[in-house]
């Protein structure tokens, strides 16, 4: 595994907050394969999170499919680079009840600043809750970095 | 407009309780043409759905379309029917600072059990933040309301 420096990193290994966000949606760092473009992480589904029937309401799992698919891009990155996800396109599979839902991510292909991502919400016994295809734009916070991509024709194919 | 019964108007009028999920989204109803299949309703985005550059994370954006086009549907629907959402594709187009968000849905097609979604958010001033179709199916909790539904042979076009 490569080097773990930049601003996903630093969230992840405690040299800075995690993000509001991932807080609130319980979020959880478990593994990733910087080459493979692989995440894994986790979530807890809470009651704050239900609808009438008492199951996650699927917005609440499109909002973990949006933060399990962003984090594989992410954990890829430079120091100075963020990301912008353009779209995502989800499918709710079962009902959801509150608890622990695991995240799995991939970077499915990347493209200069353009990667297209995917990735399923599961339970601890493995079913498929949720899936989710994404398309996300890296941004360079500093211009030298975009120059250093740029000459290195960065690109991943899966 | 017609009668305004049912579990979604419930929770709209008080008579039961707001969904969790909506309680948490800052979900508020405004209006509703039943007969059209549109709905306007406002979320409050907090600072607990923020990432590290202060802006709201794109999953609580798609989980306020999900909260959006979906209420379109359930605005229309008969006591003892509810809602499963199979799909949403939300696109992400301006960075959306915490506050006041409102959320536009429509049922642009219905045949059958299936009805086919879209909505948008946009901010205060009227710039659209995100757009959003999502394919939902409708559920008959009363076996005797599938027979009437079935019978009557509820379409909607749009």
């Amino acid at each position: 595994m490569r080097r773990r420096s930049g601003n996903f990193w630093d969230g992840v290994e405690g040299r800075a907050p995690k993000p509001r966000a991932a807080a609130t949606l319980g979020w959880e760092f478990v593994d990733a394969d910087v080459e493979e473009g692989t995440i894994e992480v986790s979530f807890a589904a809470t009651e704050s999170f239900t609808n009438p029937m008492g199951e996650v309401l699927g917005g609440f799992l499109a909002a973990m499919l949006y933060d399990t698919v962003g984090p594989a891009l992410l954990a890829t990155l430079e120091p100075g680079q963020f990301i912008s996800t353009m779209e995502l396109k989800a499918s709710f599979l079962r009902p959801v009840s509150p608890g622990r839902v695991v995240g799995s991510g991939r970077v499915a292909h990347r493209n200069g600043d353009i990667a297209f991502l995917d990735g399923f919400l599961s339970d601890l016994d493995g079913a498929t809750l949720a899936t989710a295809t994404a398309t996300a734009r890296v941004i360079n916070m500093d211009p030298s970095i975009r120059q250093r991509s740029t000459k290195e024709g960065r690109r991943r194919d899966g």
